[in-house]
């Protein structure tokens, strides 16, 4: 074990897109275990898009940072250190923790690791709150019946790329919206998505959607928002459902952010629109993991994560999802296994 | 009877608002009703917000009208002459028909009037679409419970009316937008809502929100759109829905309107957004029709119409929807009872 710990904290604000001025990174003293706490030495860490609606001094789903903390998400490692009867030394836990070479974790909020059904980057993505995400969200709110059409925006991403897979798995057509001819591919060769979108090589999303979608849109699920969800909107077929699950393209807005209305595109369709957290389904998560992990233990539900190496590099890892640098879930790799 | 029927062509679509000119009176024969038909004496007709979107040569939900065509819409009316054994002459039946002293109407389409309950107009108002409207708009979509602050725009008009005297039989608190110091009265002191705000006299409709729902909204109901829309949005509480009935805002908009986005307002309270449309629940028009005729009976449901003389006045009072003339429902008398 290492006799210094090194963590990342939160020193300012930004305004608009985040820059590398948010963040330091500092030297202290392992933490020590209190009881039913366990120390973790990290082995990958999560960067998410939500967190930057942390950087912000407002409240939201998920309590704001204050400047001077120390930066916290998932994170997956082994147990060094056990204050509790839950686990030992040795096993391999995720849970939420800071972005540090050593983090301590609350045993009760951590939950085990299956290194046989997927390696430990899995339990970030496919196999965590992204995986759990895709599953509640497109199942619940979502509710995709065979025969439906259903366009995911972030297909790529960690949560698109499950609610893809999930919605072939219910008989549901699947188009995705991705930012490159690699992610693209990725979704209709590996995937099985009937057909991607490259938004960055054709500005007329529409178009794009009539030869995608001919037959329009039952289920729209977005992480994206802007121009892209707008053109969706003017697809939705009656009774139409979207998911609003993540609105990537205004989380640097200052001020609200215009656009096309929508509301009076939702009377003809009857469509509905829902925001969704994922948290909303805690008591379901067990059905979640057990699922999910048997896709995966099959075969039948891909994934991939993005390493960034080394924990000095977490906020470019995190800059990265801005400009989409990521395909499956983008993690950063802290320490060898 | 007489012998010659004035009927309304509609002969040139608007552009923006719309004016006189797509309106031509004409003389014609009074018409012949075939099997299964009735010949109704016009006594009252029905101008509705709605059929702004039927002078658009565009499919939306209601089908376009083409120029040229009769306008069409609710009415009510005295039987003169019956081809059908469900109603005899001098019965009083509500249906669609024409915007003339004389329309056709279907005998297995037309419903009939119990002119002890309430006067004629009733059956184009609180007991007509715009009731069912409200009763099913509120219920279904908008899901209110007992403590629920429901908030509804064009709250003084034919279905917003109505919205917000179930919501507080449903012991809701009940805050209404409308458009003058005359309809906030009548909101306040005869609908027994408990706050109702003049937006023509405020423009900070947030402010004004936050005094009269300081716990936010459990339940909106839009007829409107546009700022008063916006304003709402930003006050939605936890699992709040929204019911999206009209638009009337933007129905003169050419293009699409903009305005802030609010899918990223979604997210946090996984708020519900949902258009609706009354013809989905026509399998329970009647239950509809048996709870609020009870109430209106009782003296428990308070309706209002506004009256506009002479069916040559008809697309006047189209046409002053669109300024808020009306008090409750807008009607158009055509012949004395």
């Amino acid at each position: 074990m290492r006799e210094t710990n090194r963590e990342w904290y939160f020193v300012e604000r930004p305004e608009g897109e985040p820059t590398l001025d948010s963040f330091e990174f500092r030297e202290s003293d392992v933490p020590e275990p209190r009881h039913g706490e366990l120390l973790v030495r990290v082995r990958y860490l999560s960067v998410d898009p939500y967190m930057r609606g942390r950087m912000r001094d407002a409240e939201s789903y998920a309590e704001p940072w204050d400047v001077g903390d120390t930066l916290k998400g998932g994170v997956v490692g082994e147990v060094v250190e056990s204050e509790s009867d839950r686990y030992e030394a040795g096993d391999y836990v995720t849970g939420n923790g800071a972005w540090a070479d050593y983090a301590v974790l609350d045993a009760d909020e951590a939950a085990p690791v299956d290194t046989s059904v997927a390696g430990l980057p899995a339990y970030l993505g496919v196999l965590g709150m992204p995986g759990r995400t895709a599953y509640f969200g497109l199942l619940e709110v979502g509710e995709p019946k065979p025969g439906d059409t259903v366009v995911v925006s972030g297909a790529a991403g960690a949560v698109g790329s499950v609610v893809g897979q999930i919605a072939k798995r219910n008989g549901c057509r699947v188009v995705g919206f991705a930012g490159s001819d690699e992610k693209t591919d990725w979704l209709t060769d590996e995937l099985g998505f009937d057909a991607a979108i490259n938004y960055k090589s054709t500005d007329d999303y529409a178009a794009a959607l009539d030869d995608a979608a001919p037959g329009g849109v039952d289920v729209y699920f977005d992480n994206v928002g802007g121009p892209i969800t707008d053109a969706v909107f003017t697809k939705l077929n009656l009774d139409a459902r979207v998911a609003v699950c993540g609105q990537i393209a205004h989380y640097n807005d200052e001020g609200a952010p215009t656009g096309p209305r929508k509301l009076p595109m939702l009377i003809a369709p009857r469509a509905k629109v829902q925001g969704l957290l994922v948290g909303d389904y805690a008591t379901r998560f067990e059905e979640a993991a057990e699922r999910l992990g048997s896709w995966v233990d099959a075969g039948e539900l891909e994934h991939r994560e993005t390493v960034v190496e080394g924990l000095e590099n977490a906020p470019d890892a995190f800059l990265g999802l801005f400009s989409g640098d990521n395909i499956g879930k983008q993690v950063v790799k802290v320490s060898e296994e």
